[in-house]
Protein backbone atom coordinates (compact mmCIF):
# COMPACT_ATOMS: atom_id res chain seq x y z
CA UNK A 1 0.00 0.00 0.00
CA UNK A 2 1.76 3.59 -1.03
CA UNK A 3 2.08 5.26 2.40
CA UNK A 4 -0.25 8.31 2.69
CA UNK A 5 1.86 11.17 2.61
CA UNK A 6 1.26 14.88 1.12
CA UNK A 7 -1.80 14.48 1.69
CA UNK A 8 -3.19 11.29 0.74
CA UNK A 9 -6.01 9.78 2.41
CA UNK A 10 -7.29 6.34 2.92
CA UNK A 11 -11.12 5.94 2.79
CA UNK A 12 -12.47 2.17 4.89
CA UNK A 13 -15.61 0.64 5.37
CA UNK A 14 -16.74 -1.61 7.51
CA UNK A 15 -20.29 -2.88 7.02
CA UNK A 16 -23.26 -5.01 7.30
CA UNK A 17 -25.64 -5.75 4.97
CA UNK A 18 -29.72 -6.52 5.57
CA UNK A 19 -29.20 -9.21 3.36
CA UNK A 20 -28.74 -13.23 4.82
CA UNK A 21 -25.42 -14.36 4.02
CA UNK A 22 -24.65 -15.82 0.72
CA UNK A 23 -28.01 -14.79 -0.77
CA UNK A 24 -28.52 -13.44 -4.50
CA UNK A 25 -29.38 -10.14 -3.17
CA UNK A 26 -25.68 -9.90 -1.29
CA UNK A 27 -24.09 -10.82 -4.37
CA UNK A 28 -25.62 -7.82 -6.40
CA UNK A 29 -24.98 -5.68 -3.67
CA UNK A 30 -21.53 -6.47 -3.18
CA UNK A 31 -21.11 -6.50 -7.38
CA UNK A 32 -22.59 -2.62 -7.04
CA UNK A 33 -19.97 -1.90 -4.34
CA UNK A 34 -17.08 -2.99 -6.96
CA UNK A 35 -18.13 -0.84 -9.15
CA UNK A 36 -17.40 2.44 -7.37
CA UNK A 37 -13.79 1.60 -8.33
CA UNK A 38 -14.66 3.06 -11.95
CA UNK A 39 -14.98 6.61 -10.17
CA UNK A 40 -12.38 8.94 -10.83
CA UNK A 41 -9.20 9.36 -8.25
CA UNK A 42 -9.93 5.89 -6.82
CA UNK A 43 -6.78 4.41 -5.94
CA UNK A 44 -5.94 0.79 -4.62
CA UNK A 45 -9.23 -0.31 -3.92
CA UNK A 46 -10.15 -3.44 -2.18
CA UNK A 47 -13.34 -5.02 -1.12
CA UNK A 48 -13.09 -7.87 1.60
CA UNK A 49 -14.45 -9.97 4.04
CA UNK A 50 -14.69 -8.76 7.96
CA UNK A 51 -13.43 -12.10 9.95
CA UNK A 52 -13.05 -10.43 13.07
CA UNK A 53 -14.89 -11.95 16.52
CA UNK A 54 -14.60 -8.39 17.97
CA UNK A 55 -17.44 -6.60 15.94
CA UNK A 56 -20.46 -7.65 13.79
CA UNK A 57 -19.72 -6.17 10.44
CA UNK A 58 -19.26 -8.88 7.42
CA UNK A 59 -17.53 -6.96 4.67
CA UNK A 60 -14.70 -3.99 4.31
CA UNK A 61 -13.79 -1.32 1.23
CA UNK A 62 -10.97 0.59 1.78
CA UNK A 63 -9.51 2.87 -1.21
CA UNK A 64 -7.27 5.90 -1.53
CA UNK A 65 -7.43 9.12 -2.89
CA UNK A 66 -4.05 11.87 -3.89
CA UNK A 67 -5.73 14.57 -2.12
CA UNK A 68 -9.01 15.68 0.12
CA UNK A 69 -9.95 17.43 -2.73
CA UNK A 70 -10.56 13.84 -4.70
CA UNK A 71 -12.03 12.56 -2.48
CA UNK A 72 -14.52 15.18 -2.19
CA UNK A 73 -15.07 14.70 -6.32
CA UNK A 74 -15.45 11.02 -5.75
CA UNK A 75 -18.05 11.64 -2.88
CA UNK A 76 -19.78 14.16 -5.11
CA UNK A 77 -19.83 12.17 -7.85
CA UNK A 78 -22.90 11.28 -9.43
CA UNK A 79 -22.42 7.29 -9.23
CA UNK A 80 -21.50 7.89 -5.65
CA UNK A 81 -24.50 9.96 -5.11
CA UNK A 82 -26.82 7.60 -6.78
CA UNK A 83 -25.16 4.38 -5.07
CA UNK A 84 -25.76 5.65 -1.66
CA UNK A 85 -29.26 7.00 -2.41
CA UNK A 86 -30.37 4.04 -4.09
CA UNK A 87 -28.80 0.99 -2.62
CA UNK A 88 -26.33 2.02 0.25
CA UNK A 89 -29.28 3.60 2.61
CA UNK A 90 -31.83 0.91 1.63
CA UNK A 91 -29.25 -2.30 1.84
CA UNK A 92 -26.86 -1.77 4.68
CA UNK A 93 -27.78 -2.31 8.17
CA UNK A 94 -24.75 -0.72 9.68
CA UNK A 95 -21.38 0.59 9.13
CA UNK A 96 -18.84 2.86 10.34
CA UNK A 97 -16.38 4.93 8.40
CA UNK A 98 -12.78 5.49 8.87
CA UNK A 99 -10.46 7.82 7.37
CA UNK A 100 -6.76 7.79 7.88
CA UNK A 101 -4.02 9.80 7.01
CA UNK A 102 -0.18 10.09 7.99
CA UNK A 103 0.43 11.06 10.97
CA UNK B 1 -0.76 -2.80 -0.13
CA UNK B 2 -0.73 -6.89 -1.43
CA UNK B 3 -4.05 -8.43 -2.19
CA UNK B 4 -5.51 -10.63 0.76
CA UNK B 5 -5.04 -13.80 -0.79
CA UNK B 6 -4.05 -17.29 0.20
CA UNK B 7 -4.94 -16.95 3.60
CA UNK B 8 -3.50 -13.48 3.98
CA UNK B 9 -5.49 -11.56 6.64
CA UNK B 10 -4.99 -7.28 7.72
CA UNK B 11 -5.11 -6.21 10.91
CA UNK B 12 -6.86 -2.80 11.67
CA UNK B 13 -7.48 -0.86 14.96
CA UNK B 14 -9.01 2.55 15.32
CA UNK B 15 -8.45 4.11 18.85
CA UNK B 16 -8.62 6.79 21.04
CA UNK B 17 -7.09 7.68 23.52
CA UNK B 18 -7.04 9.37 27.27
CA UNK B 19 -4.19 11.38 26.73
CA UNK B 20 -4.48 14.78 25.43
CA UNK B 21 -3.97 15.85 22.29
CA UNK B 22 -0.39 16.79 21.08
CA UNK B 23 0.56 15.84 24.82
CA UNK B 24 4.08 14.21 25.53
CA UNK B 25 1.89 11.00 27.46
CA UNK B 26 0.39 10.64 23.48
CA UNK B 27 3.73 10.78 21.93
CA UNK B 28 5.14 8.02 24.61
CA UNK B 29 1.93 5.49 23.70
CA UNK B 30 2.03 6.17 19.44
CA UNK B 31 5.86 5.42 20.09
CA UNK B 32 5.29 2.33 22.12
CA UNK B 33 2.66 1.28 19.16
CA UNK B 34 5.18 1.86 16.79
CA UNK B 35 7.80 -0.62 18.07
CA UNK B 36 4.95 -3.67 17.59
CA UNK B 37 6.28 -3.71 13.95
CA UNK B 38 9.06 -5.72 15.16
CA UNK B 39 7.23 -8.62 16.39
CA UNK B 40 7.65 -11.53 13.75
CA UNK B 41 5.37 -11.68 11.01
CA UNK B 42 3.91 -8.12 11.04
CA UNK B 43 4.30 -7.44 7.56
CA UNK B 44 2.81 -3.82 6.11
CA UNK B 45 2.48 -1.76 9.12
CA UNK B 46 1.04 1.72 9.17
CA UNK B 47 0.33 3.48 12.53
CA UNK B 48 -1.53 6.94 10.80
CA UNK B 49 -4.15 9.38 12.02
CA UNK B 50 -7.71 8.82 11.82
CA UNK B 51 -8.80 12.17 10.14
CA UNK B 52 -13.17 11.36 9.80
CA UNK B 53 -15.79 13.26 11.41
CA UNK B 54 -18.30 10.37 11.04
CA UNK B 55 -16.32 9.03 14.69
CA UNK B 56 -14.48 9.67 17.67
CA UNK B 57 -11.40 7.65 17.06
CA UNK B 58 -8.31 9.96 16.50
CA UNK B 59 -5.68 6.88 14.60
CA UNK B 60 -5.71 3.77 12.87
CA UNK B 61 -3.38 0.87 13.11
CA UNK B 62 -2.63 -1.96 9.98
CA UNK B 63 -0.63 -4.55 10.04
CA UNK B 64 -0.91 -7.71 8.04
CA UNK B 65 0.05 -11.38 8.03
CA UNK B 66 0.76 -14.39 5.65
CA UNK B 67 -1.78 -16.55 7.57
CA UNK B 68 -3.81 -17.17 10.63
CA UNK B 69 -1.42 -18.74 12.30
CA UNK B 70 1.21 -15.98 12.11
CA UNK B 71 -1.33 -13.69 14.02
CA UNK B 72 -1.72 -15.70 16.42
CA UNK B 73 1.92 -16.22 17.01
CA UNK B 74 1.82 -12.26 17.13
CA UNK B 75 -1.28 -11.87 19.93
CA UNK B 76 0.25 -14.46 21.95
CA UNK B 77 3.99 -12.68 21.41
CA UNK B 78 5.20 -11.65 25.05
CA UNK B 79 5.97 -8.04 23.93
CA UNK B 80 2.17 -7.91 22.20
CA UNK B 81 0.52 -9.20 25.63
CA UNK B 82 2.95 -7.17 27.60
CA UNK B 83 1.80 -4.20 25.34
CA UNK B 84 -1.63 -5.10 25.74
CA UNK B 85 -1.81 -5.87 29.44
CA UNK B 86 0.50 -2.47 30.75
CA UNK B 87 -0.23 0.49 28.24
CA UNK B 88 -2.99 -0.30 25.69
CA UNK B 89 -5.99 -1.17 28.48
CA UNK B 90 -4.89 1.36 30.52
CA UNK B 91 -4.45 4.00 27.96
CA UNK B 92 -7.08 3.79 25.17
CA UNK B 93 -9.63 5.10 25.66
CA UNK B 94 -12.09 3.37 22.84
CA UNK B 95 -11.12 1.33 20.05
CA UNK B 96 -12.57 -1.01 17.53
CA UNK B 97 -10.52 -4.05 15.71
CA UNK B 98 -10.86 -5.03 12.06
CA UNK B 99 -9.81 -8.13 10.67
CA UNK B 100 -9.93 -8.57 6.72
CA UNK B 101 -9.60 -11.25 3.84
CA UNK B 102 -10.26 -11.75 0.33
CA UNK B 103 -13.86 -11.96 -0.18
Amino acid sequence: MPLLTNGRIRHSVVFALAHPDGSDAEAAFLDAVARLEAIPGVEAFELMREVSPKNDYRFGLTMEFADPATYSAYNEHPDHVAFVAERWDAEVSDFLEVDTTAL
